[in-house]
């Protein structure tokens, strides 16, 4: 097949909209996207410093590479990058590594935070006596320290890899589940003291998308998964979705119309509230003590693990 | 398995709840769940003349049993049905004489209402020619003639068999298509002139239930499908949530509550509109020209079809 824009050969097809991409088309195409969602939602703006979560997987070392490519030759704005170390044997090592060669290369600064030198535990201890999923300690401690090392270190906006295929599935999930709070929270939010503004400039484009204008762009991405990878609910919600948008193509996309139409209501009804400073640590949470602090307090009874008082970050 | 209640023998697990359930206790907990869900939502209430949609499938034969055997005791209300004759070769004729021997049965009045007598075309010949889906026509044509039979019988409410796996197909669907109006038309409307108000007894039970309920209670059940019946994405979505609803049950109830939190906030961002009598028929519509009326303007010039001036039903 030929491209739909010229007479060179097509690399990709884009059902949604029957287009055919070559090389240099697609490229295009994708940095319009993104930078179309950057600019449409505010994303970036002048003076921002602009952490980039960094876990060295395929989706992140794209959005470091997008970033820095797209937006370093600004001198209004400022780029590093976090990777965490959950501690995960066989796994996290590797992805570090990769990590750092990807900062090296871009010439930014790049600070790993480990979950076991902040909390004195690895992820692997926690949960091998922990009572919850891997991913429902992951994510907290993870949020955590990603969110506290980008205000230490002053950044004004959080950049995460997620893509459309994982907004439609939380959106999708969120609604299965009636849990319209959660929905409500996936709309931007209004900045937060303490809380760094998180964005997600990939949210429009396909997961496919990211992957293929990495593969074209010639970065060296890994796609090992993480072991503990499994959450049942979001598996069958991401089958479905597949299969989906197979059939009907640009179903994902729908789904995202579906929670922008929504937001205004979802505005009025679930507003966002203000955030208080956990009793324990001083973090930003709804509740009276964060989440981290209180799965440290069931924890603690099974394991030694301790809170996080001052950060500890190693700058590559 | 013993019942949850009694020392009986179980016939059925509520997956959902755990509980298991011998006949006596299933058929009890049917009846109150139901005679609940319309109580709460106000679905039946004195001086009311409920028209019932009977096709004379599993579905309806078991909701007219249903609500004359629950409900004809009280000197307040009324009930009659109706069946739509869409004019389907080797499909209706039969379900029609199955209605009619429900009605037989239970002394209630009867009105068989054809397509062809009243547009001057069956289903088949629409089918034929029309360049919509067979579904697309048959709802249309099946509700302008449920709603106008039944209001030119006086009917205050106009009950239809829907259960909570159409209904969550369909907020799914919805929800998935970015189609917010749709959505909000789900929730219960406020009385329009004209039109009869919906009311859908069944919506808070699976169809797995109904269908037992329908069996236990020894009703003759046929289970012949519609031979149009394709409906591509709602087949999708509908084995979709058949497996998530075997993996994690609940989740239909789950979709349900969705809309009624959804409900508030959809009733400002959408509010339901006045509507209006359609220019050609006089019936009641959202748009200038009803529906049916449009469908009868583009047909006309493929086969011989008619307005349905005035209305033409069989009692039966």
């Amino acid at each position: 097949m030929k491209c739909s824009y010229c007479n060179r050969d097509a690399v990709y097809l884009q059902r949604y909209s029957g287009k055919h991409f070559c090389k240099r088309h697609f490229i295009s195409f994708f940095e319009k996207k993104v930078r179309g969602t950057i600019k449409k939602h505010r994303m970036i703006e002048t003076g921002d410093v602009v952490a980039i979560a960094l876990s060295g997987g395929k989706d992140s070392t794209t959005l470091t590479h997008f970033l820095i490519e797209n937006y370093s030759g600004r001198r209004d704005l400022d780029f590093f990058a976090i990777t965490i170390d959950e501690g995960i044997a066989n796994y996290r090592h590797k992805t570090v590594e990769v990590a750092k060669e990807v900062t090296r290369e871009l010439g930014i600064d790049h600070y790993v935070v480990s979950v076991e030198k902040n909390f004195g535990a690895t992820l692997d201890e926690i949960v091998k006596f922990g009572k919850k999923s891997p991913c429902a300690y992951c994510g907290v401690f993870r949020k955590y320290l990603l969110n506290r090392t980008a205000r230490e270190l002053s950044a004004t906006k959080l950049a995460t890899a997620h893509n459309l295929d994982d907004e439609s599935q939380t959106i999708l999930m969120n609604f299965i589940n009636a849990d319209i709070d959660r929905l409500a929270r996936l709309i931007p939010q209004r900045e937060q003291e303490d809380l760094v503004m998180r964005i997600k400039p990939f949210r429009e484009v396909y997961e496919r998308e990211v992957v293929i204008y990495g593969m074209l762009k010639g970065y060296k991405l890994i796609f090992d998964e993480c072991p503990y990878s499994e959450l049942p609910m979001r598996a069958t919600v991401r089958d479905f979705l597949y299969e989906f948008e197979r059939e009907r193509p640009g179903r994902k996309i729908s789904i995202l119309r579906s929670l922008e139409k929504l937001s205004e209501c979802l505005k009025i009804t679930n507003p966002q509230i203000d955030l208080n400073n956990c009793e324990i640590c001083g973090e930003p949470t709804s509740q009276k003590v964060c989440q981290a602090c209180k799965f440290v307090k069931e924890l603690r009874e099974e394991i030694k693990i301790e809170h996080c008082r001052s950060l500890v970050y190693e700058k590559v």
